[in-house]
């Protein structure tokens, strides 16, 4: 989307420096850097430090780290071992595994000396893929926007909610919750976004810093602060993104996404999940007790991240010294309270029938 | 209670400075200092800017608010205005109406000369009735913590769950939502405290720092991990304060309390409202229809306070430039949500019938 007036992808392969670029996403929403990514450390860190963050943009990401690996090295030992290192970089985003897999799949098939070429093609098409998904998934979505727009008032905004950053920095164009959003504005459809600032990283600065640039109606809220806006008729509908997505549809996204989905249900108001097919993970059927959830460092919490008045950047110390923080990072939100999934291919309940009946070349897929 | 071994109040009369003394919260967690009142627009300031806060809190602050300027002035013309100039500085705190009408109610009836001296003795009668409220909803708060605490394998904690800072320094003193911690820890019950962060001014630190002063263990969370936490059996009973109590049992209180009520109704984990009967507004039945909700300045959400690498209290801007943060203080959970309320007078059922009950002396007064 666009930055300034210019459209831009969140990572792209500069052919002239032959290497990946990168939006370094830690300065933002205050600077926009871009990166070039040089090692298999450096790709490493850049998802372990979320340089780059969002389970699509990882994938991807990876995937390129793949590329990096056979460039250097084409042998199944160092393959092997570039799969290792890249697949321990974060616990929870099923496209990480899902994007080193199919990698290593290929390349297996492929001559050690041919790998650094197929693999760097491999992940250019991933990329491409990608863009290509979460603008069928703003495609679908904007339908169920466009509906509630039809039963308002002329020029009354259909007001969402959504939680964390699944916009565009979280893939490589478009975003998977915010792809709706887009197309409804490039649709004319008037729109105001509630955005959740996401404790302990406030994402939501980052979503508000995208719908900013692209000139989409929006406020900054707490976490809070949606259950009260619900209870008074001020949210119309919930869209938010998900780091993995079981067969039966529960949906395991950032911390906090199941207590929004709780007032959602309980004000009547629809709560739908974007997602890309490669964020399903056919093999998980109940997520809250399957999927283990990474947690993160206490420091997170107690401490936060910011523009100083000096207009450097920096943190600032919440608690008091010594104070311990908790720090799970996702939660799942259970099927009953999700009223849909938006896929690629069209929305479906969220269930392993209504999963099947979209995806029934993967339902069963080994 | 106590801050490096000495016993505090969070206010109290200095005789020999013939002055009030707060402890200015605004410094807190990081620094405890005192601050002297000196004239009403002190009283008024203490409260708009939370140097003061917490609905018992308030009260009191503001029945010595009632003292100062009846000092100054004892007229009839005076006590009016004092009432008018505190009563508009939160609009949320039944208390504060609650203290200025006991006081010009009483001082009313009192010549102007009296007037002073008894509304002098009337702010520390307050204060220690607030004092001696809190003590026995620890008492009565206390034996819900035992019986969990019997429940369980010896040894093993009772984990508790809390929004805000409804702790000592919300009151005079022992707090309402922490006196059953308090008078847990020290009845040697094993407890550990979920401390939720409470956005945007992370109350929570406040309540860390009393918890960790008097030696009770606790983690600093997010506001978004209670859920999660709730689902894998790692709360036991959710304990919070209240702003306002309609008499139905409907709870007006900090934002978010709505979506942790939420989380323990789908748990089956109990959730309960710590309160003083002066917190109840026998006038509102219905809290969500009928309470309006304090909006506050966005820059609370888009700027955090905090302690810098220097040590200096600051703040760091966490929003792209030019957002704008939208910021309802409160919200109402329904009586269905809450599984009882904890008052001066025993626990009872969060209803008209529960309140009636143990109040019948205050449900039809006028």
């Amino acid at each position: 989307m666009k930055v300034n007036g210019t459209h831009y992808r969140s990572l792209w392969w500069d052919a002239d420096k032959d290497a990946l670029q990168i939006i370094d996403q830690r300065w933002l929403p205050h600077e926009f850097r871009v990166l070039q990514v040089n090692s298999l450390k450096d790709f490493a860190d850049a998802i372990v430090e979320m340089r780059v963050r969002g389970a699509p943009l990882i994938g991807v990401t990876a995937a390129y780290g793949m590329a990096h690996a056979m460039r250097l090295d084409p042998s199944d030992a160092a393959m092997d071992q570039a799969w290792e290192y890249l697949d321990a970089t974060r616990p929870t985003a099923i496209n990480l595994r899902w994007a080193l897999n199919r990698s290593r799949n290929i390349l297996r098939g492929v001559t050690p000396k041919d790998r650094a070429s197929v693999a760097l093609k491999l992940a250019h098409d991933l990329a491409d893929e990608d863009v290509e998904i979460n603008r069928k998934i703003g495609i679908h979505g904007l339908e169920l926007i466009r509906k509630i727009s039809n039963s308002k008032p002329s020029g009354e905004p259909v007001r969402l909610l959504t939680h964390c950053n699944a916009g565009w920095l979280a893939t490589v164009d478009w975003g998977t919750a915010t792809s709706p959003m887009y197309h409804a504005h490039d649709a004319e459809i008037p729109i105001h976004v509630w955005v959740d600032e996401t404790r302990p990283r406030n994402q939501g600065a980052l979503t508000a810093w995208e719908l900013g640039s692209h000139g989409i109606s929006h406020s900054y809220i707490t976490d809070n602060a949606g259950g009260h806006l619900m209870q008074h008729g001020q949210v119309d509908l919930v869209i938010t993104g998900t780091d993995r997505t079981t067969r039966r549809g529960d949906v395991c996204n950032k911390i906090g996404t199941y207590l929004k989905a709780l007032a959602a249900q309980d004000n009547n108001i629809p709560f739908y999940v974007a997602l890309p097919s490669p964020t399903i993970d056919w093999s998980v059927d109940d997520g809250v007790a399957e999927i283990p959830i990474e947690e993160r460092s206490g420091v997170e919490i107690t401490h936060v991240q910011g523009k100083m008045a000096d207009g450097s950047l920096g943190t600032t110390q919440v608690t008091p010294d010594g104070t311990l923080g908790g720090n799970p990072a996702f939660d799942v939100t259970p099927n009953r309270l999700v009223t849909g999934l938006i896929t690629e291919r069209g929305v479906c309940d969220a269930s392993t029938e209504g999963l099947s009946t979209l995806f029934p070349d993967l339902v069963n897929a080994p």
